[in-house]
């Protein structure tokens, strides 16, 4: 499998005051140079908040998790990729046990104390020693420079050809706070999150329950309106660690609600790298809903759409066949007049009045071929819902990678 | 775009007594080679009934037929590809209606005594002229030997490689009928039917009553059991006409009973049929989903597995992969407990009790690459419910199909 090392496309954030991080090479992964664990810790015990996937078939990492959050008290998270630890049994869930308690042991902390993500192949029983050695060496590692954090974001990779991190600043009553944010995509990636994990740090003061609503708003904006394939992962998992060591007590009001958009910058930017870094990608579709009924109807289109190959194709294709996404809307689920349907496609009217409208199709084609990003625009004008979706093109080489990447 | 021509896989079929049919070269399709108009007629006045998309963006021709099935009186169907007549507003619906006259005007009928399909390239205009010429070229050729029924087959072909024909036979009361069915299919197809058009002709007297409600029943069973893509056409359509041309009289009870289940069972081969021949396959999917509550909930299951991109591209690469299986009946949406999933590929134990079962990977994998169909089995105990779902394998090629098809 080839996994190009392309360059970063956002800055390197900074690490937040109180947590330092690191991934190492454990030998989980079969490629013996790729980083495949990563610690986060905080020196301060920090509110923990978790978003996870909804599929019934659940990894045991998201069963613990889901156990502990939200909560308070919490002193790390241990990563590891190249094995999901997912349909795995009772066994799988004693081991996630372990994997917390190695991580805890090398924070003199509890298992209680950590939280644990894992990513990678299915139905294989995680490698502990692989797992504790790498967590061991991770703990020795840790730091909070630019290495410290593309190491760690690297650490959670699985068919990424990128580290995806980002960060944002807010201030409250006179206190600057830091928010960074990483996570991996690349596939399995449909809506309800898929094999997505995140992690994102504030050092603010967070009371439980304030960050578990803060991430699950910003989620159910960002990472829930990502797919790549609409194939939903058993380990889909968000993490929001909130320590408070920029000081300024915790945060209510308005400091909370400008913790809340900065935190959902950072969703929205992690997102859209997922769908820009979707494998084989060479398209970012932008999907603009807007003139539903709700929010959900919009979304139904938007999703409909994003994960039609035949739309997909034809983006990859520079094709700008606005009868696959006018078909896709139509049987998304949701009620409209098919005669209201507008579409634009990279600013172009293509469709109204139910009935094509005359284009210059080599322009269109030619912007779609010379960007990476191609604007999908639907009207449907039956009321105020409206959202954005992000999706990936439908490549050979997406197939490529999916064949060959053996179980 | 290569279409090779591929043998058939069936035998072909025998045309019942009084209908007859023809394909001709109407310069539609931008391959002058190939036929892209078809005209079937029944020298009886027929019963005809019709099953359609349930996308809300649907062609002229779907519009027309639907509002004259079920019916009785009709003497013909006329067919054109390369043209699907679908977004072409109150243009593409007086054109539907010209294509019907045209016929009608062939064969000493009204239009209204026609019905019309259309498939191939979404929002251009229908060529009337190429429409109305091919339409009066095919009934000077009509026959009733194998030679016109491949032709009128080759006529509805948009990416197929291959005609898809078949038949079958059944007696009642003394008197013999006979069934014969042909379709084209490739891609838009979904659930519900997508760019799959078909046509049932059976020398049986029928009400028309009758008539939609046998080819609804074995639509649903059957054509509504098959995803290549997912992608729901507009233009969907299968049509049923019965001219009672064998004598015998109309049909009850028994007889019906045993038109019903012909019917079907020509359905089912075609169906299978659209699934082989999916655009790029190498594979067939059957995935047996069974121990729902009800047959919806087991369709739910199957046609998630059938349209995960992941799912597919293991299936092309062989690779017995169970965890994308499990993982996408995991959100499917249906409610079972994950205990009780039980997985088999080709015959082969590979999931139960939520963990994975050891297995020979190289022989299973063997299994699959050796063979064009699949055999994907899921059991997750809950009840009787249960399905039989037709899909094909995500490939290269269709990428290159589809991404190079141009509106």
């Amino acid at each position: 499998m080839a996994i190009a090392n392309t360059p970063l496309r956002l800055p390197i954030p900074a690490i937040p005051r109180g947590f330092r991080m690191a991934g190492v090479r454990a030998g989980i992964k079969r490629d013996a140079t790729r980083e495949d664990v990563s610690l986060v810790t905080s020196d301060l015990p920090a509110t923990a908040a978790g978003v996870y996937t909804t599929n019934l078939v659940f990894a045991a990492p998201v069963a613990y998790d889901r156990g502990l959050t939200p909560g308070r008290g919490f002193r790390g998270v241990a990563i590891n990729s190249g094995n999901a630890n997912a349909c795995t049994g009772e066994r799988g869930l004693a081991d996630a046990r372990a994997m917390a308690t190695a991580a805890g042991r090398a924070l003199a902390a509890s298992g209680e104390e950590v939280l644990v993500l894992s990513t990678g192949i299915i139905g294989e029983f995680l490698p502990l020693e692989k797992v504790a050695a790498g967590i061991a060496a991770a703990a020795a590692a840790l730091g909070d420079d630019d290495a410290a954090a593309v190491s760690a974001a690297r650490g959670m990779m699985t068919t990424d050809t990128r580290p995806k991190l980002t960060g944002g600043t807010f201030s409250a009553d006179g206190t600057a706070y830091t928010v960074f944010g990483m996570a991996k995509g690349a596939a399995m990636i449909g809506p309800k999150l898929a094999t997505m994990l995140g992690v994102v740090l504030v050092d603010a003061a967070l009371e439980p329950a304030d960050a578990q609503r803060l991430l699950a708003e910003a989620v159910e904006e960002t990472f829930n309106c990502v797919s790549v394939d609409g194939h939903m992962s058993t380990n889909d998992t968000v993490l929001l660690l909130a320590n408070g060591a920029a000081g300024g007590g915790t945060l209510h009001g308005d400091g909370l609600a400008a913790c809340g958009r900065t935190i959902h910058e950072v969703c929205e930017a992690l997102a859209r790298e997922m769908a820009d870094d979707g494998e084989g990608a060479t398209h970012v579709m932008r999907i603009e809903v807007e003139g539903c009924q709700t929010r959900d109807d919009a979304r139904r289109i938007a999703r409909t759409i994003a994960d039609s190959p035949l739309v997909k194709t034809a983006i990859h294709g520079a094709d700008p066949n606005w009868g696959r996404i006018v078909s896709a809307a139509g049987y998304a689920g949701v009620p409209f007049d098919p005669a209201s349907l507008v579409l634009r496609l990279n600013g172009t009217l293509l469709f109204r009045d139910a009935a094509p409208v005359p284009f210059d199709a080599e322009r269109v084609s030619a912007s779609i071929r010379d960007a990476r990003e191609t604007l999908i625009e639907v009207s449907v004008g039956q009321g105020p819902g409206r959202i954005r979706f992000y999706s990936s093109d439908l490549t050979a080489d997406y197939v490529h990678l999916n064949a060959d990447y053996h179980t």
